[in-house]
């Protein structure tokens, strides 16, 4: 089927457990998958990298990619940019690699107004209350943070409906193994295989006359 | 996820293996999935039975389905009626089964314009070439009813586009399993999981606060 990569967007509340299965799944299918790396310009922490974590970016440099039209979407967050650069999509995109860009919800919906065929996926926990427990169990937060991720999901909960596919991670493992079919199942498409319809047509049109 | 049954409509070729697809999927998952059956005015042929194949009608029982609204879609080939009794369908969603319809092009995208969040898949050989090779080697047709199938192809080949997904049928065993994957996906679409979607949405709701 269609040999050029998916673009696939992955959302969900703090507490889903997204990062814990976008790490799995490349884990798991390596040669599958690209993660798309964002482009920022808040300073990197301790042990995060240039081009592994984020591209870290100065402001001036950052507008600059907007303005040139480089970015396929870009946010401010607490008075830092965040952008996803087309380049580095579009390049594993065309290497066959299905890419997965991790943003949040108003990024998501932004890049599939201009991507249509983008595949929009929401993690969930399997019930509000079990997200709860999770952002608990973390034991790391104060009641303040806890409080106010669990705000923000209810705003978040709002767009769910806006997202193509839900993925309900309860089970790690066969969370990891849905989402993957689930992406690979988009090369099924038709839209992802107007080559070969194409080619279907033009070898059948011998037989019309 | 979505507790109640996916409506999907196959279509394809003659020669793309349908027929032999449908009856391997419905019995590796037979507890899954019901085939819908079709009701005709055409007389029954030797071995087929009320209920199995068909449900035979006379054609004024057929057109009284049709004004009473109890079709889904209906057509007329060689002056016989032929068209998908909703009641049926309708009854093994309910009950969780996902259903499948094999009908044609037309009525394919009747139901799609009608149910819009039926699945549509289109069920192809891997080249023209390849449908030719296997409608010649089943050798027992002429070279008409032949050269008849590859033209009714040429024109069905322009509808491709408005199927969903694209199932190339090269490898029996492997298409059984792919279509299995693509039905069982649709399960995870938030349109089918608006139930689910609402709970979460209620339950944070207390959060907001």
């Amino acid at each position: 089927m269609s040999e050029k990569g998916i673009l696939a967007v992955v959302s969900g509340f703090s507490g889903a457990g997204k990062g814990t299965l976008m790490k799995a799944l490349l884990k798991r299918y390596e040669d599958r998958y690209a993660l798309s790396i964002s482009a920022t310009t808040r300073q990197p922490r301790e042990g995060e990298e240039h081009g592994r974590e984020y591209f870290f970016q100065t402001e001036e440099a950052f507008k600059r990619m907007i303005e040139a039209g480089e970015l396929i979407e870009h946010a401010c967050y607490v008075g830092n940019y965040y952008g996803t650069p087309k380049q580095y999509v579009f390049d594993q995109m065309s290497a066959g690699k299905d890419v997965i860009l991790e943003i949040e919800i108003q990024g998501a919906l932004k890049v599939k107004e201009r991507f249509p065929d983008t595949l929009l996926i929401f993690v969930t926990p399997p019930s509000a209350a079990e997200l709860e427990a999770r952002l608990r169990g973390r034991g790391t937060e104060t009641e303040k943070v806890i409080q106010n991720r669990l705000r923000r999901a209810a705003e978040e909960a709002e767009y769910m409906d806006q997202y193509d596919y839900l993925l309900v991670n309860d089970d790690l493992d066969a969370c990891v193994e849905e989402m993957h079919r689930l992406i690979q199942s988009q090369h099924q498409k038709t839209s992802e295989n107007s080559g070969f319809i194409a080619d279907m047509k033009n070898e059948l049109k011998n037989y019309k006359n």
